[in-house]
């Protein structure tokens, strides 16, 4: 979405509201619900979305009138932010609002838990992302390859940056994906398999992108992801490790979370495969000395994925069922115990040649 | 310390055993004593050392022959990974070595707990610093300023990254720094506030090369800035937020960790300075709204670090018990509260012009 588009949409917030001031009417806010029962699992699409369920804040509903005004004082921010090309993290935001109201000892905002969930308000509200308001979360992860990017005037040859490669920042939407050689993008969990990777020079012999999450990827991350799927056509496969935190981590780049399920459409990438750490794999490459007893919060994360409707496809109750049985986990890591080389060598070639993945 | 020097001090350690066997005494490993007793802070080079103490690990005393094959098992291996110019993870380390002993239901390890001591006893007993290892830690931290650094064969001119930055990897030993254009290193304790400097520009105005740690800093971060300080001659500033927490961070930078005492001379940067966030600045800077109250844990840091022998210095003493006194801390962000601008057109290159710095 165009920046144009963006202030458009928060100038029309503001108009609706002097509207109805003007008609003496109480002053309001729509927006669709975010709670459990309007989460819905799209399955054709592959992600959580929200569903049609709509709830409003009212003004002169002295239960909202204190969330009313923090939204409009946000709205009024981030349009700021987009008009002057400025971005700001979230904690910037808090800061930049909070202060005590002239004449009263009311603070417009006490703490960052209050204006956090009504950033995701405004959000679903005006149906942008909040780096589309220019608010940034957190940045984490890298990413190595031949593909040239364009960023703020430099291009920037991901392929000739050694073995550091390129930091993703927390907001990636003025990325121009200028030109690319590449067959697919690899989404890797840890960071000490990517480093592995970048030596074995994976990349380059594979001709893929490497993306580093390293752990829960951040929504720089998430979005970079989604946006090289979606522009340059490129199948994404994701390696991660073999338990129900790597599979959570991978379920949350496919197909989105509970809590932000109205950004799955943007920032998911439901086309996505697992390439492994699987289950079978610890037979099929006889791993089973190096792997790890399950842990009691690992067993009950298990049953808590095995309730998420794209853990019930067939294959993944297989593995999730599997793994209860065999009572371990095992880490991407463990591949060491066959050579240093055998992840770059065999495992990631053969499986993915013989698409020996997970949906 | 070059390759060859390492691959002598692995060897060497090798025939002092081999002649122990062919003399038919008991093998043994001398290493310098890590626990607290041995562990100095060195005024004159401000940074924490160990002391003279030694210990012997021997083969024929039942209570050391595990650790003593263990410790030859990785010595053996990390001598194989330097030959073949291969790096791995010390999570890779174990799982190469994991397995059952021949003949015997004996594992050589059982878990990633009993090889990561015994790394840092080789890096004691040889001198040598784990990455000279080929061992890797994890990596985190983005650089960012006009310096071209070469990196396996690509040159890497860091000032055309976009906003992006490198990502620092874990190990930086074969990074050489080409030539650059700067007056001094900018290290930043969060991933936001790099961010921020980096929208303003700071580095290019500033002329100064930044590195965020995105928290406690990783190895390769304190080796890199390390490098930039004694092989450019640049020096370093830090930039934290204004709590017990922040504080410890910048001291680890500086004087180094107990834990690591070994390592400080090659990890620490012991001249650097802190420019804030300080108790000071909230007066100065009048942000006493936009401060947070200490909790119980906070004030229980402040009393454990005014114990460490460099916050003993009159300005560090002083900051702790105003911190202590006005019962609030303050984190960088906070300073978005005047502008998004103000940290980096007024606050720091004031503080950095006229020196007002923490030692």
């Amino acid at each position: 979405m165009d920046e144009t588009e963006v202030v458009r949409r928060l100038t029309k917030l503001g108009e609706e509201i002097v509207e109805e001031i003007r008609l003496e009417e109480s002053p309001r806010i729509r927006m669709p619900q975010r709670g459990i029962g309007n989460i819905i699992f799209n399955e054709k699409k592959n992600i959580l979305e929200l569903g049609n369920k709509k709830s409003t804040r009212s003004f002169m509903n002295v239960a909202h009138s204190r969330k009313f005004m923090q939204t409009i004082l946000i709205a009024n921010k981030c349009k700021e932010f987009v008009g002057r090309d400025k971005t700001a993290s979230i904690r910037e935001l808090y800061y930049q609002l909070k202060h005590t109201i002239p004449g009263t000892k009311e603070n417009t905002f006490d703490d960052q838990s209050e204006s956090d969930p009504l950033i995701v308000d405004l959000e679903t509200a005006l149906g942008v992302l909040r780096e589309e308001l220019h608010l940034k979360a957190d940045d984490k992860g890298t990413l190595i390859g031949r593909i040239r990017i364009e960023d703020s005037g430099d291009v920037i040859d991901c392929s000739k940056l050694g073995r550091s490669g390129l930091s993703v920042p927390s907001i990636v939407e003025h990325y121009k994906f200028m030109d690319f050689e590449a067959d697919y993008v690899l989404v890797i969990e840890t960071g000490a398999m990517f480093d592995r990777l970048v030596e074995e020079r994976f990349h380059l012999k594979n001709d893929c992108i490497m993306v580093s999450t390293k752990g829960q990827a951040a929504r720089g991350c998430r979005r970079l992801v989604h946006r090289l799927r979606n522009e340059l056509n490129l199948p994404v496969i994701m390696f991660t490790d073999g338990d129900p935190w790597g599979y959570y981590i991978y379920s949350v780049m496919k197909a989105g979370s509970m809590a932000l399920a109205h950004e799955s459409r943007r920032l998911g990438t439901p086309s996505m495969n697992l390439v492994g750490m699987t289950m079978t794999d610890i037979d099929t490459y006889g791993l089973d000395k190096v792997t790890e007893t399950l842990k009691e919060v690992d067993r009950k994360r298990i049953k808590e994925l095995l309730q998420y409707p794209w853990f019930r496809k067939k294959q993944w109750k297989k593995e999730l069922e599997l793994m209860a049985k065999k009572g371990v986990r095992i880490e991407q890591q463990a591949l060491a115990s066959k050579s240093l080389e055998f992840v770059a060598e065999e495992y990631l070639p053969e499986k993915i040649e013989k698409k020996v993945m997970l949906p």
